[in-house]
């Protein structure tokens, strides 16, 4: 099957104390590790393997990177070949590069970002366990997060000068890396410009999305949540713990996910999701959106422009 | 990638004009063809596929196929040889055995049940379209069911004789057409015997499931629902729509799934279901259910044997 | 206003320490007070007076008395004169007859049940406080009910001798004590006997409710829940404590609440109840039901008769 | 009991058939009536009186006057003589003033307001009816909206003059006409400003609002629906008809109501409102909003200051 899910993301954080404080108290991770260069580990609840995000210490907020699981440590050679053969560079990165978990590809993407693969992290089981299981764990923190569900990436588009690496990028995971295209946004005099593009290998609505922006960039990290309620009860969480909140609930057109889009401390934005939405499959066909309906795409309800959300990124 | 998700069930019903009523106001369902043969074709609003239920009259309730859905029409050529290697006859269908679907492979279960895969159907879109859709249609009848889910298939297992074609397609599904199993039943002296799987080949919880029993039968077909509260608006419009409902609304312990059982006008049961649940990976460790814990895993809330839901099927 | 709403219902437990473990960690009251007889005092965090439940140690299970709030001291002198000139005997209780609690009415409905009238109790407050409150607390426990809903008392009814007390205690309740008839079963020849009644002074749908039975005693005591998503999360939690569930999550025609009813460890049922339903008043018309519609009245969504439900009570 | 609830809002639009059509297609409404002058009378479809919404023909926006019910005729006269001995002068208009309605208090609130009293109204009986009703009607459109909730009121408040027309409605509606104190926003140097009231009768969490303001208006008329996800459903609805959303979906802090803030055709503001909150009663203390949590007090989630909402009304 090859690349399977998101496996983690590495994130810069200015205040680390502040930052575990924020993913364990409001989206209710925990802690599973840290390593001696100050970076700290945790996961969801509802994951199995060791961590799903690395809290890395910086002086600014940002991406450091993202990495993808894939199924077996064969697919590793395999997807090192087509990458190569796409025309990118790639780098083995061996085992225990990162703590828990096995030899990586690394890359960049036409963007400019990060992007890693793995066949293999630390099992630790998820916090129901896997005989007789409840279907959620006593003792959820914050919002109970069940798990990073995606990341969206802003890339350097600019339509004067041709470049578009929200298309290069695009081309270049659904060619070498087998992500199909679920949804776009296609802007310019006749359309033509594919300016923002949502990309899945699981059947939920995307695993990876692209929007175009003068200078790349890190937009958000997804995590899941079960239900429009949880929505609720998690934007009542972040009030309590005077998180910032950058978008109140509501849906997107893309994807119909139910939405909170919020700052860590440090300004990183993160996006409580929430909705199956739909069933996403390599056969169903791409929802395309234009570019007088983008701001419905991006929130349904009022279809207004918000320029912050576009603009402000990390 | 092979097998992407269920494509339809064929379902016998003795009285067609109420088998009708039922799919379309109760599931909420569109009629989109009939045959000479007097066979009614549907499917709901989120499908894209011409139709995902085939109504066929019949003296007596049941389920005549069920059918998955390839990626590409070379699938057909590699499953057909991997199905034959595995020792599973194939008969090949023409295009047009079935209308508005593609060449078929059809095959017995080890539990007797048949099986088909297609990898062309008609396509005639979601009923929002692909252009700056909005999330649901108007006009929504009934329960507004999303997409046919799964079937849960009763298989023949006696532990007297050993058979247990519960095991054998487990195997087979995962062996030949790389299905993963998800969750499991394990009983008897020492929990050895499987009497109970959940699979999935899309990252949902199930796309289908076997369990156990004296002679093999079909249990039920599922359609898909947003969430909890949908369900119980399900509930409200089939205690309106008069539908003999078999269990309330409650969750699995299994898929943790909130659902509806309820059966058509001729006595095939229906399932209206609703969550994510969680993600569905070939990685996730598989869960497993003992015995003393078995009406706990199918009915979570109460954990309370009810004897007719396994018993009653058809 | 005289009558406000229900104050406390006064329940009899055969094991204590596990009753008090049940009140706390499946509906998530506080223990608030315990008295040197061994009664104990709790509350629901949004409740604003010192308790709402007593629990008093017995060797069976079964009522001790409902009482109700009433707004102003001066009014229980009026409502004194009033059920006395219906013709029903009243004991004044001195102030501290219950611990924290001013003065009170007691009388016997026709129907045998204690049920006693308070102008004061001890405030101690909500949970949220009064200002700058948030909507809900932080460490809420179990069900997190908000507040003792309503009492449901089964009343002696014999067809054969006329012996009604459903119809005695409603007409009693409204002539003497101002509530209004809000839902009835008529049942019988013609439909002339008042089987059932549900009475509201506040405008939620109830604030008592009397069902007709060979005997009189004590169905249930209620507990409000926000939301049909709590109502799951409360039958969860029932799963996981391994609560006793009478009646999974479904919905009632009668009141259009949602519901689901359980049993403490003594055998005293209890019900988690969400859904404003609809907005009692009294000029509202009385919704009535009639024989054959009973149990679509009782559960909504199957209709079916479940006789221990109207047969099992303490 | 004297005043019950709020009886209808009698509200000025400029293009009558947009109205109409905003009131039935985005609320679910239904016109019961039209008279010789134009006007369109609406009702829900859980209310049993004829209308609860008036729309007039006019050349600008706003609220004619707002109407409550009070329980029998006689209250009439009772409230007459307390609203004249308070210092308020009322007008009786007859029956018939207003079609299907019987006499009419008319006077006006220290603000400015018009309000009516009045006692009587053809009943018609809700959708479902009153003999073995469903929870819901078939065929709900729109939002499908209960009943009418509320208005809210902008008063003239002026801290360098000292007139303060909120604490005058409230008092006046507390000592002439028993409505009780629910919140409370305290403002100025001390907090001894009463800024913004929410008063009731029913035990919802208010029946009317009053909010300060340079210039007395109309905020807006408030609709009631069942749950958090009908505010989900209702915002989709209002994004497919276009409706001019103000606030996307969010929850209060003051009343802990779930909330759509939105306009019709004419520059109403509209609101659909969900949640019972809390038991509105008497005896529960009167929560106090001070002026640093304003804002958390109207947007809990953001707490960020909206001034467009408090200064754009009619």
């Amino acid at each position: 099957m090859g690349v399977m899910r998101i496996g983690h993301a590495s994130i810069k954080v200015m205040d680390m104390a502040a930052a575990v404080k924020h993913y364990t108290e409001v989206l209710g991770m925990k802690v599973t590790m840290e390593d001696k260069s100050g970076n700290v580990y945790l996961k969801c609840w509802d994951e199995w393997d060791r961590y799903s995000i690395i809290l890395t210490p910086s002086d600014q907020a940002g991406l450091n990177h993202v990495a993808y699981k894939v199924e077996k440590d064969s697919d590793l050679n395999d997807l090192k070949q087509r990458i190569e053969a796409y025309g990118v560079k790639v780098t083995e990165l061996a085992e225990g590069a990162l703590p828990a978990t096995g030899r990586m590809l690394q890359f960049k993407l036409p963007s400019g970002h990060e992007m890693r693969l793995f066949a293999q992290k630390e099992f630790v089981g998820t916090e129901v366990g896997s005989t007789n299981p409840d279907p959620w764990p006593d003792n959820l923190t914050g919002a109970g997060a069940h798990w990073v569900d995606h990341v969206l990436l802003m890339c350097e588009l600019n339509p004067e000068t041709g470049v578009n690496t929200v298309a290069e990028n695009t081309e270049f995971l659904c060619k070498a890396l087998d992500f199909y295209l679920v949804e776009q946004v296609m802007v310019g005099p006749g359309g033509v410009i594919q300016a923002a593009t949502w990309l899945a290998r699981t059947s939920t609505p995307h695993d990876i999305a692209f929007v175009g922006a003068p200078k790349s960039g890190f937009h958000h990290v997804s995590f899941f949540l079960d239900s429009w309620h949880d929505i609720l009860k998690a934007a009542d969480i972040m009030a309590k713990k005077k998180v910032k909140i950058d978008v109140a609930p509501t849906r997107h057109g893309i994807t119909r996910g139910e939405t909170i889009y919020f700052f860590d401390p440090s300004g990183n934005r993160n996006e409580t999701f929430a909705g199956l939405g739909y069933l996403s499959q390599p056969d169903r066909p791409v929802t395309t959106w234009t570019e007088d309906k983008l701001w419905t795409g991006i929130f349904y309800h009022t279809g207004d422009a918000v320029p912050t959300f576009t603009d402000v990124y990390t």
